[in-house]
């Protein structure tokens, strides 16, 4: 009995769940096959009759392995290869191909790791496209909030006013480099082909032409040598997904913590529900991002816990690798759709931010004040914490203060829409460093930057 | 499309993977939110036909649910439960049965922490079985070859002479403890039942009755207070596995390290074949045991960095616990079947074991011979040094040596079956130390101890 | 140039930093060399002046071996031990100790083992001790405050009123459960000595007598067998460290969340201060309480990824446990040392949690309500829930709810203190339930329970 | 008491110790500082003679001010700037310059950002050589060994023949990568300064000009806007130096099992003795390498779990980062160290891989012979199965097999330097494109390539 669907869509990985599900592995795992065989026709090691012929049944066959039938027979051997070639070669027996033909000179971790890359590649592109979606949701809301104050906190504490929209544009800024790093990762992913260990001595003297064949019909990178025990693509992959999970997490992070009832500035355009309380509106999207997020650390400790892959073939740090990076694709990615989703119905709440930047009396505007009174006394740092540390805070009112700059000035001091500092600048800077990345489709909303 | 099927088997999982699958989680759910009706009946909360009805439908409602469509519903609210509850409140309406009747004064978390601990106790119970199964093959390798020399290695090098039985006792001890401590953390898992927000206030005043009753029909512990947001519980079940699977860990490195070609000390009933090369033998059972152990130390690391669940609910960590508990528990239990696979049918070559303590020319001896030597020189240490590292080693030629101690006794020195310490003793005294933990259908190969 | 002392104190170890220093960790190995020497002219197998010899040279040494030099000294070899022999057995000679009545019998491993073992139980001690101060002074705060109203919040949102003592209490039972679990594992640390392979040969009959009197000298269980690669003790501290740190962290969390400015039910007795902000008051204690228990998680999945000792001993592994393991003692103790600090000047604002309480006019007991009127109605949750997300939200004055209920019942049923469920109970059940744990020098605030 | 003296120089650290000490933060702490007032001065925000003064003053305070003190001091605010600060501004009084002139328009978090980004070039800068001095040493060997014959093992077990060269080649590779992925990440790393909030408003409107002239003071790449909580930069050196130390992982864990004393096809140069065998002779750097490489995908999970900077400053994650990063420095720079001096040491003995070639009769020719025997029956894997898998395995002897193929031909099948495939092939392309990568300074062996 198997798993995934009940928890994948929560985790926002109902598509990615296809894409990495037992069958999508069998598939893969035939492509390859597959792409050897019509490479090895390319390069001339193999009829093109026999080729065309391995190919079309693998096609087939693709389509009716059964994933519980095929996992039952990868127990002796250790892995899902060793039966599923066995298939192949009995299909294509019916089809005149000798035995000799199918999975030529390949050892099964070449197949494998091949078709781990064609999965990597086609759920990573998911976790791109959903960090791209984020990130420019992120924008709008930065473009659309430039200039709208807020209260910054840092330790949990209001500490100056600030802008939504420099907060916004520092999410967008953060899911821009981590859709970069994972774009990178794969984009330097190469064929994995080395034969039974490494030298490709069954192919001897075609084995490099073969491999790069293999890389031209997968769509991967050429290959410097077999890498089958240098695992750095792996772990460079591993660890972008990790880092954009990360990105994620801070950006879930900030929504919950504004989404608090108390807070209660930004909302998700369609909040959650409880089962026991019926005004639960929950952020639900951002929760749930966040969790999966969570999630993404410690596989990335397991990912590189497995690279020290000994001698020619690791007796379990291979293995150990093939639940970890799909899983590491999925809850990246599902934490990504999942915040994309958040993002793209955040409702912003000016008035609540203007109602939280009130709260404290100008408190968060002690570090203005302080500079202002230190153009007329030493003793500003003091004078303002004195004020500032009152049951309640007196920054408006001190006589002290007011007498060194008096009453108009302090009001003016105290206004936090008067003391944004470069937010708005930070703001339009990030926005127009992602130029053209911008998709066409969304229109910015205050006109050209 | 799911997954499970085409790598749990490899992984040792066959059995765990069905017992921790969708349809499980949901049967679990459902029996939670039965056991609730019935432990309300019994305090007198809810009238006794409700409460049949309820658990009647739920049996019914659990053999139906679609785990895709509860999993598309579970996406708006964040958990299954919520659109379960909607499920069965429909499926008992149909039987008379109120709304109002069904997950009475119960909050998602509820549910679902109780399903999980509910997973955790039969998940549990086969990887117990797995690591006992585990222990009691250790223990007769143990009994079996209690004499057996054979070479001792400390990091990497051959040291002393030892014997086979001792290290298997050692594995023996290492997975009885183990099951220890996962029993312990299974027996100490206290129903969880705190209402929408710890205090059962919907439930007042029978709060504190109806989670006892709930724990007796669940087979729980009583809980002292709701623990929503204590995650101690949680942690100790997690990181008892991770212990376990650390134990089980250990023990399949040395098999693989015994296995291998040049050292050949043991080898695996039935090992497993590759895709390319007709004559391997690999430890396959072992290799797989490894690989799902090595995947547990992050997961958890994620357990434990999930403990911070923030007030009266986490927004995040809670669900991240879900997936990250039950893949602890299919990893080690799977570890723990295929390392007890490999050590029922494990082949031990005591020739072999003689032969590689030839192969140093008596080095691995050097630490008794300066013992000896010590009793005529100072310089002992020295000189045994010198001849042991001579090319080749002369321990047993060294006229040095030879003149203090004389030929034949030399040679007594060098032979390992006399110095083999407590190592016996050691076996003896671990198996006895098992006493009735032993299982009465395996009776010990050589006679009672 | 060596590290610690700079960030040590602020993330709560300064006392601990010394307890785990390096000249900590060369006395606890030259201790374990004393203890040897002891157990053994206990044993027999060494005459009793030798062994006082032995005794006061090493007292001596470890007062003047410097780190430095014996850091260097010990690359050679792969560990300190080397070349603290080395050092010590120079020392006894000038004492007419002979070199072979130094480390007698044992092996680098078994010193460091039990070096290890040493400082984890002396650094276990103080970070039991804070996590019970914690507890104790959590325990204060929560039946002081038992009956104080305040908004239980899930995922964020205010959800139904509760006490704050009874999430005081929660925090209690965690750290009680927590400190609990650390004092087992450290009582279950048995010595480990195995000599050079495990068999204790070099000291032949003696060696589990050797073993047994070595155990009693340091204070440490007996073994059953040397478990030089059996390391699950070694795991269970590790992972009982990591289960007190995740308890630490939960209750850090609420703390610096309840600390929020625009919460502010709690306050730190001596909040931090910034470097450019004079009004901050940070709940630094907490703060950095979270952040070295935020560290602990990885370090424990390194600690359990070393459990593969291969054979007799790991090349690695091994090593790899050293500092990690000092580590989780320092950060977990530290962490709980931060957090004790944080409990015990917690400054508790009732005021806060009443209006906090008032600010959604009455949504949280949207529960209660619906309750109430399901004894009406069918229609009851759909009626709250419309009222409860109308803007502003309505429960108190919708007229349909008043038909059915009336304005009076209506007033009352949205009064939070009526709604608290068992809130008080369990705190009087978790307070009970630590009995005598309770230290005598912390009166109870509210007289006998 | 301090700690790090002790282990360092055993785990490869002695250097990094140093470079990371307390001392040294403090120092990079006040550089930033003095770095600040430099830029001020530059961009007219401060004049040049204060600047000079400070200047000054802060390299006098770094030469002077006592870790244990300042250590005490940042107990209160939770970091070390705030007392620094005070030092500071209090030294620099004495030189008249103003207190508002230190540390202007700055928060805490930025100078310590940018100390942690000082240390991590420096330290980062060693750890990049000592990769590059592995890689070098490893291509060495490479070109030396290109065509020594030595037995492939996959899952332990022998496979088929390779080359040592081609072996130490994917050493070279892995470890050039790894480097590549540090330097990178290093050269990515930009100027943080956002001042209280992240708007400079402080130093409004010449906060931009002002970063990027720190910035250029200090070496780093300019910032695109304050990221002080968004933690990509961090991650991506973390993970990077993750990868790193998995590539010394590999390599470490391929000596130790080659230095085994049954296989010992490889040993090192210096290697290391035991404190009870006098015999041993272990591969004490590659395992010390390995040690410290184990130790780092936890603390690459505690990096990444702390990305999670809620809003404008984490209350505890941005604390976390410091030792964590420091420590991932720290031990993947003395992992790559203790390799390079493994590598740089390594004895190779190809009489030992000769002699374990022949030690299975032939088997790890199998596939050579199965695809011989293709050409003349569909039974070939059979009937080699079936020789291969005889006791004593008859591969040259198999009647059969003769039948098909003859004795001669057979023979030569068997020979293992016949059947190295593109071993030699991938030295040589591997090496060709390190190119002008490798040091002058290291002749090629074998001359030009």
């Amino acid at each position: 009995m198997p798993r995934g669907e009940l928890f994948d869509p929560l985790f926002g990985a109902a598509e990615l769940g296809a894409v990495l599900s037992d069958r999508a592995w069998i598939a893969a795992l035939i492509e390859v096959e597959c792409a050897l065989a019509r490479a090895q026709a390319t390069v001339g090691v193999l009829d093109r009759p026999s080729a065309d012929a391995i190919d079309a049944t693998g096609r087939d066959l693709a389509t009716r392995l059964d994933p519980r039938r095929l996992g039952a027979a990868a127990v002796a051997g250790g892995n899902p290869v060793i039966p599923l070639v066995g298939e192949l070669r009995e299909a294509c027996a019916a089809a005149g191909v000798p035995a000799a033909a199918v999975h030529k000179g390949a050892t099964s971790q070449d197949i494998l790791d091949n078709a781990l890359l064609l999965l990597a590649q086609r759920a990573g592109a998911v976790a791109i496209e959903e960090l791209r979606t984020g990130a420019n949701a992120a924008a709008d809301l930065a473009r659309t909030h430039r200039d709208t104050p807020m209260a910054a906190r840092t330790l949990g504490q209001q500490a100056l006013p600030t802008t939504f929209g420099t907060l916004a544009a520092g999410w967008c800024v953060g899911l821009d480099r981590a859709a970069g790093g994972v774009t990178a990762a794969l984009a330097d992913l190469p064929v994995q082909f080395g034969g039974a260990a490494g030298t490709l001595a069954a192919l001897y003297p075609h084995g490099p032409a073969v491999a790069d064949a293999l890389a031209a019909e997968l769509g991967l990178a050429l290959q410097r040598i077999p890498w089958h025990t240098d695992r750095t693509p792996i772990a460079e992959l591993a660890t972008a997904l990790g880092t954009a999970a990360g990105a994620v997490a801070k950006i879930a992070a900030d929504i919950v913590v504004l989404s608090a009832t108390e807070i209660g500035e930004v909302s998700e355009g369609t909040p959650g529900g409880s089962s026991a309380m019926p005004h639960k509106r929950n952020p639900i999207a951002a929760i749930t991002a966040r969790a999966a997020a969570r999630r993404v650390p410690g596989l990335v400790a397991d990912a590189l816990g497995a690279m020290d892959h000994e001698l020619q073939r690791a007796a379990g740090a291979w293995h150990a690798e093939w639940e970890t990076v799909t899983d590491l694709l999925r809850l990246t990615g599902g934490a990504a759709h999942r915040l994309a989703q958040s993002l793209t119905g955040l409702q912003v709440h000016p008035e609540a931010m203007s109602r939280n930047l009130a709260v404290t009396g100008g408190l968060l505007l002690a570090e203005r004040v302080t500079a202002a009174l230190s153009e007329h006394t030493d003793r500003a740092r003091e004078i303002v914490t004195a004020a500032a540390t009152a049951e309640p805070p007196a920054l408006a009112t001190d006589p002290t203060i007011i007498g060194y700059l008096g009453t108009d000035r302090v009001r003016e001091l105290l206004d936090p829409a008067g003391y944004l500092g470069h937010a708005a600048e930070f703001v339009t800077r990030a926005l127009a460093q992602r130029g053209d990345e911008r998709k066409p489709d969304t229109p910015p909303a205050d006109g050209p930057l």
